[in-house]
Order: structure tokens, then C-alpha cells, then sequence
């Protein structure tokens, strides 16, 4: 990774923190425990990969960051509640998390169900409250539609029932059930990036420009999701801030687990590619968001 | 309760289980698994107190029920999620719900949890896609300030506190942990009613208007909780499809534990009647409202 791409990431990161930050202080109202357990959860480190995604979709739409930022916060804050659920002792079982122990050993399991109901629910208050009207509708919309029971929540679901009684698989079974539980968010970041800045505009943004956003939306998820299996198999706890090689313990089917390493990594390599070839139409609004799919594939955690 | 409020109140219900049936058959690409834990709890015999408080708010406001309808299933939806979640082991360990066994009883802890969380996002999709953007936008306002971390998920997590670290406490506390755990949903009810008929309304409605069903939803909603001690303490489980005694048992602060049986029914019917002067402005189309507030006073359920 280049030295300005990763100061460019910093300072990406640093503003989604910040608006994160904010927007958990005006939680007027909220009992003291739940704030607690929300952001512990909410501002531990995390690569924030997906406001990152939001907010170089904006810019590649000729916007600026504010715009974009309470639609970023709003993801992370579904991301974050998704991770606090799926660690929990009736799914996952994950005790440590972006390098912490995760929310329900923190502050139990009663506690940990709640922030995350907390927290996806204030994502649609965030985005309802923060946009004029047809574009606050059009992003709770798009994330409602991406994290629900056709979207991340549907594919959590499938990958638990998979889990516990395997059945026959294939590459294809493999991305459909990713294309939910992960893909369908990242798709959701690009468009409501481009939501963020042409929501007002008569007819809000081009079908067409939402499509490619959208084409490179799935790339990039696929592609994470190969990088994100490949770091299970040869990444160390330490790097990664979670549990490492608990898929093959598991027994869950990952892309090296069916494609071998190198094959897994060179069509990471060649998703990322494919994601880049989307961006055409953009020129040099969309080189931040080229060079988020290029951070990706030789990422350590 | 007269033959004819009977016949309306029944006839609305079954058209808000036909909208709730409908928008869960819209579930493309819903994991079956999943779809039959939220039909089950969604669509298991209730009494659509919340969505009736919409509906009639909606007709006090001069508007018809179609206009309203969406938004009564959107928060049914999200009355249902809380239930699911309180009802897991973690947080009120409950067996029985709506005389059915408990949600995660029937499909385990995660399906359950799942369940919840895919009924919570669908309340808002639903919102965003079935309203113009002002309507939608401030329906999803309104439903994300109400249900969140300062109203209904904040009052679950002070109810969680209060019965493991009792502390001291007065009618005071006990009203305003209702008016979170309970309240701030009721309140969002009669708004949501408003908004669905008035949202396209140039400024939407008025705010005098807001504030009269709102002081409605504020009355109601302490009547039907001072109801709902009332009928744990002298119910028995044939009638209320749920456990009884269980406040008692686990040491909860409730009406009757704390002003007696007789003061606390006297408080429900003066509370009804207080709900029903807000009522004023509206009239004969405020008549629904008013005969509702009547119907939970003696309800046995």
C-alpha cells in the first residue's frame, strides 16, 4: 500500500470515528450500561472498511465527505451489530473481537442483545434524521433491504444451518450464501454513497451509475470475503484481532478449503480487477475507491 | 365492551394480520427457516393493540385505513422482535408467549435471535417502501426514536437492572421506566397514524395535533401497563396466553405491588379517561380512539 493511500485511509477513518463518536453522544436519554456496551463495541478498532466504501462512493460521485458521512455511520453501525450478535454463545461463540473480548463476555449476554438491537436501530434513525427526505428514504430503503432476511440477517441463517448439518456444496452455493451475509452490505455502501450526494437531484442518481457502483460492489465483497478466508488460514490471532482457524475447526466451507490457496488468491486478485474495470466512468473521482479494492487483497487483518 | 366495538376491533385486526401475512410473502429470497420463525411469532394470535392505535389514529386524522396500514404492520413487527428478544433466556427466559411456546422454544436461541433482528430491519424496509419520502422518512423517525436506545431497548435494559439490583424506588421510577420499556412505542403509534395520513401535507401535521395524540399515546400507554400488572397478579395463564405470577416471583416492581389492587385499577380508569380529553379536538372521527381506550380497562388479556 502506497504511504498516501494509507494516510488517506487514516484520515478516513479517523472522520468515521469521530461522526460515530458524535452520534453515540446524542443519545440522549440512553441508560448509562447500554451506552457503554454500545460503544465499546462501536469504537473499538476496526478497519471501518465499509464507511470507507461510503464515503469513496460519494466522492466518486462528486460529493463531499459530509454528505456521505452519516450514511458511513449508519453501516458501521449495522456491521457492529452484526458482529455483536454473531459472537453471541447461541451462534458463533467468538470471545475475542477486533482485539477485545466480544460484548457478551464484556457485559453479558442479556446486555450485548440489546446494544445490538440499540445499534441497528439507530443506523435507520441516523439516516432518517440526518438526510432530507427522499434521500433519508431511499437509504433506509437500501440498508434495510441489504441487512434483513433477503440480505446479511437471511445469510447468517444459511450459514448456521450449513454449519450444523452440512449438506453437498459447491463454489457457486459458497458465493450465493456470501453474496448475503457479507456481499449485500457492501453493495449497500456504494449505493448509498451515491444516494448521499444525488439523492435531491430530480429522479435521484442515474440507474446506470448506481449499477456500476453496485457491480463493483460485489466484486470488492467477494473479494474480501476470499482475503477474509485466506487470513483464517494463514493469519495469526495477533494480526487479525480474532480467532483464527476456527473455520477448518469448524468444518465450514471456505474458498481455500475448496480452490486451495493460490487459486483462492488469484481470483481475489482477479475480482479486484474486475471491481477496478466498473470504475471507468468515474475517471479520477473514482480513484480513492480503485485503490480501496487494491488495500484489500494484501491486508493482514 | 359493545357488540359493535367488538365487530370493528375484530374486523381490523384481521385486516392487519392479512397486511402482515402479505408483507412477509414479499420475503423474496428469505432463507424458509427463517421466514417460518418470524411467521411464527409474527403471525401468532395477538391482540394488535399497537397497529388498532394506528389505524384509529389514522381515521381521527380523516384518513382510511390503507393509507395507514403499513405503518400498523411495521409496528407490529417491531412489537413482535422485542418480544422475541425479552423472551430469551438471557434476558426474561420466557416458555410461553400469545399461548404458543416462546420463539426460541420452538426454533432455538439463534433462529430466534435472528428472527427478531430480521423483523426489527423489515419495519423500516416496509416504512421506506410503501410511504412517499416525507411520510417515509418521518415514519422511520419516529418509529427509530421510539424503539430505540432512548425509548423501548433502553426501558428493557433498565426493567433487566432494576429486577437483578433492586434499588430504591417510587411510582415515579416504575412510570418512567414504563414510559420507555412500553410508552415511547404507544406514543409512536398514534404518530405514525398522523404521519401516514398528514406526511405529504405541506410541514406535515400540525404539531398541536401531534401533541394531542401523543398525550392520548402517553395516557393510554400507562393504563394498559397498570392493566397488564393488574392482570399478572390476578390472571391465570388460560386467559393470557402467557405466564403469570412471574412479577411477583422474580421481585418486580409492579402497580399492584406497590399501591394495592383497587389503587391501581382507579389509576387505570382515570388515566383512560385523561387519554380520552386529548381526544377533543378530533370529534366523531376520535370516537375509534375513545372506544379504545375503553376496551383496556376491562380486558382480560
Amino acid at each position: 500500500m502506497t504511504d498516501d493511500l494509507s494516510q488517506y485511509l487514516a484520515d478516513k477513518r479517523s472522520l468515521v470515528e469521530d461522526g460515530l463518536r458524535k452520534t453515540l453522544l446524542l443519545g440522549d436519554g440512553c441508560p448509562p450500561a447500554l451506552l457503554e456496551a454500545m460503544q465499546y463495541s462501536l469504537l473499538a478498532a476496526g478497519k471501518r472498511l465499509r464507511p470507507l466504501l461510503v464515503l469513496s462512493a460519494a466522492e466518486a460521485c462528486g460529493g463531499r465527505d459530509a454528505a456521505a458521512l452519516p450514511a458511513a455511520c449508519a453501516v458501521e453501525m449495522v456491521h457492529t451489530y452484526s458482529l455483536i450478535h454473531d459472537d453471541l454463545p447461541a451462534m458463533d461463540d467468538d470471545d475475542l473481537r477486533r482485539g477485545l473480548p466480544t460484548c457478551h463476555k464484556r457485559f453479558g449476554e442479556a446486555l450485548a442483545i440489546l446494544a445490538g438491537d440499540a445499534l441497528l436501530t439507530l443506523a435507520f434513525h441516523v439516516l432518517a434524521e440526518s438526510y432530507p427526505p427522499t434521500t433519508a428514504a431511499a437509504c433506509c430503503r437500501e440498508l434495510a433491504g441489504a441487512a434483513g432476511a433477503a440480505g446479511m440477517v437471511g445469510g447468517q441463517v444459511e450459514d448456521l444451518a450449513w454449519e450444523r448439518a452440512p449438506r453437498s456444496y459447491s463454489v457457486e452455493a459458497l458465493e450465493n450464501l456470501h453474496a448475503r451475509k457479507t456481499g449485500a452490505l457492501f453493495r449497500a455502501c456504494l449505493r448509498l454513497g451515491a444516494w448521499a450526494v444525488l439523492g435531491e437531484r430530480q429522479g435521484g442518481p442515474d440507474v446506470d451509475l448506481l449499477q456500476s457502483l453496485d457491480d463493483y460492489g460485489r466484486c470488492f465483497g467477494q473479494a474480501f470475503q476470499i482475503t477474509d478466508d485466506l487470513l483464517d488460514v494463514e493469519g495469526s490471532s495477533a494480526e487479525t484481532g480474532k480467532r483464527v482457524h476456527k473455520d477448518a475447526a469448524r468444518g465450514k466451507f471456505t474458498y481455500p478449503g475448496f480452490l486451495g490457496v493460490a487459486e483462492s488468491r488469484e481470483r481475489a486478485e482477479r475480482l479486484c480487477r474486475d471491481a477496478r474495470d466498473h470504475l471507468l466512468r468515474f475517471g479520477k473521482a473514482g480513484e480513492r475507491l480503485a485503490a480501496l479494492s487494491l488495500s484489500i487483497v494484501d491486508r493482514k487483518r
